[in-house]
């Protein structure tokens, strides 16, 4: 896997354009198939950390980390890790490194750039708020959840999508847990900057970020 | 640990007044602090089930289960195996079976009888669409959300809440994928007639439900 670093100098060099628009999708490892605790063992040891080495994760654990979040276990029918309402698959899951934003495409499992620099300070929080913590995070999770791919737009299928939201950020609760990582489910952020700044849709919520790295 | 059946047996000879505010509280076993498959062996084995052997869960299975779900895992300071936003623990879970329905109380781990009967085809769904496959779980889980447990009754309060009780029935997802248990989370189930079955709040939201099971 070429470092993220590199990549964007590529891109640099040879885009013109969106970053977002952009179809350089970065490889990651294939994930693991087995390791970390038992099942009882991960839920005895999960907890939420505020505190993390600024060490980036090893490919083969940010492999990892992102097939727990929302990967494909059952390539015959790209069904996902995390469940959702009507299989709708409507979340999605943002990577923020120093190095930029990225989107993770299960299918394929790779990562897609989508804004260039280090955007932690917008998952750390708003201006009037922010907690200092999330800066030293070398991963930054963001789930969204999108209510619009659902066939009717309504209170149920934004608490669907919602719900779902939840359900991916436990899995990477969990994964952490089972695999000795610290990380925090958190809801504070600036979600208008985000917006802007990943271009989503209006009717897009980012639900819940979670600061991931090795323990301090 | 009594039978469910032999606890309500003695609940009617004993008690007089509401089932609701009996303080008949029932055990449950220690869960166990290891087993099951590891973390990501867990995942890739993550998946819906809509098929179930009749078979009670055993009591160690049970207890485990409810574990996984909301289970006190740091005594110290009663925190949760499921993760809450300002750890308000605003997500109750209830356990219906061919007994009765009892709600889950992780201070003491043990259960607190609240309705009589087989209530499971308030779960199953409507008179309008109901799935009878949830009929053969012996026991089907609830989660409901308490948002009024937040300070400000809020959009925002509503949404943690809600994604607070994905964060549990991932919690009962992973645990079944991990145990070989067979699950499958749904949002589809009597809403009114549960809230007065179970007299929840008006501010309650009954979230997601999850029939389980040993496998066919």
């Amino acid at each position: 896997m070429l470092s993220l670093k590199r990549i964007f100098l590529i891109m640099a060099i040879t885009i013109s354009g969106s970053l977002a628009s952009a179809e350089n999708y970065i490889p990651l490892v294939q994930p693991s198939k087995t390791g970390g605790l038992s099942i009882m063992e991960t839920l005895w040891n999960r907890h939420s950390d505020r505190e993390f080495s600024d060490k980036m994760l090893s490919n083969q654990d940010l492999s990892d980390l992102l097939f727990a979040a929302s990967g494909i276990n059952r390539v015959e029918d790209g069904k996902l890790t995390s469940p959702t309402a009507l299989n709708k698959q409507e979340i999605d899951l943002y990577v923020f490194t120093k190095e930029g934003v990225f989107k993770y495409i299960p299918q394929g499992h790779r990562l897609q750039p989508v804004a260039e620099g280090d955007q932690r300070a917008l998952v750390a929080g708003t201006p009037q708020f922010s907690q200092d913590f999330v800066l030293t995070a070398p991963v930054c999770l963001l789930t969204v959840a999108n209510p619009q791919k659902f066939d009717q737009m309504s209170e149920m299928a934004t608490m669907m999508a919602v719900t779902d939201a939840g359900i991916m950020s436990e899995n990477i609760c969990l994964f952490c847990a089972g695999r000795g990582l610290s990380v925090v489910p958190r809801a504070t952020m600036d979600r208008d900057a985000i917006s802007k700044l990943l271009n989503l849709p209006e009717e897009a919520i980012a639900v819940l970020n979670l600061p991931v790295g090795y323990p301090k």
